[in-house]
């Protein structure tokens, strides 16, 4: 289990991937982002897309996924106030393959509450070609180690 | 359709809401955070939640969903480059009725495309209490009226 000491601003690792499918796009499109470019092959053509993309919430919730998988699952994690800027760099196609790099961006104990800290972190998902395709400036409350 | 000029600063108008259930927190959760208390209502009551809560990256998408059915599927959109902020502020449960308050905060011509231009919002999800429970600070290209 990793606790608030256990995170140092600088820290960058190389978290999980994931390959995004065509009828994965679609599925979360219809349920939550039905614009003609997440949802309809066809229809996508003729946008400035010029074919399917992944929804920027779809793409978001894939970092939580491998963020989760790679960190927070293993982590005394207090759950998260929210992230201060989310980025969507390049469109993410049906075949891309995504991978999650987290940076430490910094590291602060809560003044209120002694038993827990605050990490910032810089996430950053690449595609197959190295491209960052989505950033996100993240915070998340960790408990500390217990004395 | 709505373009670009039809959005002015200050507008604020009450979207549509979505009563979200213990099954739909669930399956989100599993697909995309599964920590304790977004998928077990078992693990989840001993948790700082007391019980099952809604992923944020799931009320982030239900703000998409209801954006997207209120405002956005009828303007003439060409996506966006990311949100400045989205905080989680209160945790959102099985059977709460969430709604949306879009207020347009500023609307900037593009320099380089005379095509388009920028809005910018504020998107306020509540629930039945009338508390803000997710909010998030947007923006959308969206096309120029053509002349």
């Amino acid at each position: 289990m990793r606790y608030f000491e256990d995170f140092k601003p600088g820290e960058s690792v190389q978290l999980g991937s994931h390959t995004i499918t065509r009828d994965e796009i679609i599925a979360f499109g219809r349920q939550f982002d039905p614009q003609p470019f997440h949802v309809d092959e066809e229809a996508a053509r003729a946008t400035i897309f010029g074919g399917l993309i992944a929804s920027g919430w779809h793409t978001g919730s894939l970092i939580m996924r491998l963020f989760c998988d790679g960190v927070i699952g293993d982590t005394a994690s207090l759950g998260s106030p929210g992230i201060d800027e989310m980025r969507w760099l390049k469109p993410v196609r049906p075949g891309d393959t995504l991978s999650l790099r987290m940076t430490v961006t910094d590291c602060v104990p809560s003044r209120s509450k002694p038993d827990r800290g605050i990490i910032r972190t810089l996430l950053e998902l690449s595609n197959q070609r190295g491209e960052v395709v989505v950033s996100i400036k993240g915070m998340n409350l960790i408990r500390r180690r217990p004395a």
